[in-house]
């Protein structure tokens, strides 16, 4: 019976884990480093036990530490969030042995889901469709264009050796891949030394489409939603959506089923996400698994009317799943906006600082603010400079981007750079709003316009 | 076409009112007093203009300054909000001589309405059950059986120059009523010199229920669920629910239609609530309608999945209702707790002050805080004592009364009183929490409990 929860984070969703916790009349032990002794996670917890100073492996990366921590004050259970030690098999291993209940997956799943090579061979085997290619290096120009004419055209020709963008050619029939093969083996080897190919469809068109699932210990798995997180910059998501609202209920379906049957077949226990890439013709392709909560799970919580932490937590507990399949439905239209302390105009660049001045533009229907921070808080230079999140939920997408752009222009923090008109400017975007937009549309388009007219000083 | 509006109100409900007109893409025209001269509300208005000084006489009540800001600013129309002009019909009027479009139902409508005996008689004509008694006075004893027996027992015979509780006798069976007559006949005429009576039913055990419903110009009427608004200390709401969880579905539609019926047969426009008293068998009775917006519009938005001001907005622009009947179920269960400048220890006087601090508990789902203030914001003494509203929306009464609990304890304003701690001891009242609660439970013995621990000083 859990009563107690250690939480190994720190930040917006440690906050949020605290509050989730009192709501469950559990109790919240935060640990912190030094460079968070003042921090609104560390007042709100119940107990609080630093384990070290700033740098993240000399506090929240400290596996022996936060355990620790998790005897001296009789926790029953540790709660990951989201980086740090939440996909660490290592880490889930040793809460095992110290009788801790880790709230996520095993540690078996963890590893086996964390290698990419393993994780793709495991969904081929359960008929999860993996992004199709060569199985392995390609020898011959036959072998190419059979393969080619396999996956369909475009495919990308890649050299084994590449890599950041160089030594790859998009090829879109098999005239063009004849000369492709010769120029790229022959660059490949000049450049590399090394003149192995393989190929690959070309998914440089798609939309990064995820669908998070959740099992319990009883054989019960629900799926919930797809976000489409296509809108990322440097890797890094910006701005959320769930529903994606080109997919149909039957196709919202049949990635459902597809889900579940991957949750089963790994035997996984509580919450994961697929990550897929959808072509044009909404064709999904698994890239990997996070064994973990996201940072973007409050958009499904809010379409599909759940609560996924306290979700998470029941299902360490040993308890059922708190709803079935027929309750998560999509129920309008979620949006989450990143706020990061950080500077737009000097490349992005996170920023430290005191909040001197802070206003949540909170009140009206269908706005949440998942914060980490308050007036007076420090924004340390050693952590992830994302310090809350803004959600809207709304019965359309224009309502909630309407809401969404109010929102942002009276949010007010002074102390720190955010990308605060970055977010309005996307916000405001036509691709954004019409949903006409991919994977690289932030980085090969938007932010180049966005440059011109506010770029580095 | 509405686009400009003028804010003939302040504090929580301008506030609101301003971000609902942003989000809309309108303009928004403050009106203030030189004591909301720094008002939240007066920041975030597109213009603003000083109507006057701080007592409500002197500027929010008054008319011609109110409606030559207007013209002054070429606004199209007025949101009234609630309290001051809201239900004033001679305002409503001016409105419409001066060609701006009051944002509320007609003069007449407000007139007839505003008037409990017209409205009544009104509602007695649509069908609409009221407060069953004698129409009139009672002359003899044969009369009073000859009611009682028809309304039922018990009855509340009282004094027609009675009044706070006096010259009042509840009657239980017709051997008591002989009795009462002689006796509240004799002491009236001793007491007042005057000795006619008159006789309604006992609604003492009673919870106030109320119904809110629009209609816009094209004929199309919607009502919402139900609210319970039972739980007041001197005829201030302090919590409000919705759904009324004793109520089934079938009731709900029931009382609905005869909403409906009313709306239609007083033709009514834009917004407004029906009161009813609901007793132990749920029979409803009429009180009074209130022809505007209200406070705890909040939680029918949160479970009917509506946005009242801007629907409001609409309906006076000529739109048609942005939803249908079939939209407007129940959607979970919603709760708000009002938030007042006020000290429960000194018989909740009001407190003016400046907020030194203000921590919004906002974060995880279901949470909404509508409020008027922010850190830095001065409580007038001039005005109502609300400053926020907290709104939790949950699938349950029993999940949204713990997010209630979390948030209102997490809830942290210093430079003023609140009544943070007298709503957090309702909160946790079993009478509360299982419904088990009448119009008097706070009067008669909650507050009596409550002030024995945390009594007058």
């Amino acid at each position: 019976m859990i009563k107690k929860v250690l939480i190994a984070n720190r930040g917006e969703i440690a906050v949020q884990t605290v509050r989730n916790l009192h709501e469950m009349g559990l109790e919240a032990v935060a640990v912190y480093s030094t460079a968070d002794r003042d921090g609104l996670f560390v007042k709100m917890a119940d107990q609080a036990v630093c384990i070290g100073s700033g740098l993240p492996q000399d506090s929240y990366l400290k596996m022996g530490a936060i355990l620790d921590a998790a005897v001296l004050t009789g926790a029953d259970a540790i709660f990951p969030g989201y980086g740090f030690l939440a996909e660490n098999s290592e880490f889930a291993e040793l809460c095992q042995d110290y009788g801790v209940k880790f709230i996520g997956p095993s540690a078996s799943v963890i590893d086996l889901m964390g290698n990419k090579a393993n994780a793709k061979e495991t969904m081929q085997k359960l008929d999860v469709p993996t992004i199709p290619g060569s199985d392995g290096f390609v020898d011959s120009l036959a072998e190419a264009k059979r393969i080619a004419a396999e996956i369909g055209y475009p495919v990308m020709l890649k050299a084994a050796a590449g890599g950041g963008g160089k030594g790859i050619r998009q090829v879109n029939d098999q005239v063009e891949l004849a000369q492709a093969f010769t120029d790229t083996k022959r660059e490949s080897k000049l450049s590399y030394g090394d003149d192995r190919l393989y190929l690959e469809k070309d998914l440089s068109d798609a939309k990064h489409i995820e669908m998070q699932a959740i099992a319990d210990q009883h054989g019960h798995v629900v799926y919930f939603p797809e976000r489409d997180c296509s809108l990322q910059r440097n890797h890094q998501k910006v701005l959320e959506e769930s529903p994606c609202l080109e997919l149909s209920a039957a196709e919202r379906t049949q990635l459902g089923e597809v889900v579940t049957r991957a949750m089963r077949g790994i035997d996984y226990e509580n919450t994961g996400t697929f990550e897929f890439l959808m072509d044009r013709d909404h064709h999904f392709y698994f890239m990997e698994m996070n064994t973990r909560l996201q940072v973007e799970h409050t958009i499904t919580e809010e379409v599909a009317g759940v609560e996924l932490i306290k979700a998470m937590i029941m299902v360490a507990n040993g308890d059922d799943l708190p709803f079935q399949q027929a309750d998560c439905g999509v129920h309008g239209y979620a949006l989450e906006c990143r706020i990061n302390a950080e500077d737009p105009s000097r490349d992005f660049q996170p920023c430290a600082g005191k909040i001197t001045k802070l206003h949540f533009p909170v009140g009206t229907k269908g706005v949440r603010i998942d914060s980490g921070v308050d007036t007076g808080s420090l924004i340390s230079p050693f952590y992830d400079s994302m310090i809350a999140k803004i959600i809207v939920h709304m019965p359309t997408k224009q309502a909630a981007v309407a809401k969404m752009i109010r929102v942002l222009r009276e949010f007010d923090l002074e102390g720190v750079q955010t990308n605060q008109e970055f977010l309005l400017a996307l916000l405001q975007d036509q691709h954004f709003q019409t949903g006409d937009f991919n994977n690289l549309y932030i980085e090969n388009v938007f932010l180049k316009d966005w440059m011109k007219q506010h770029g580095a000083k």
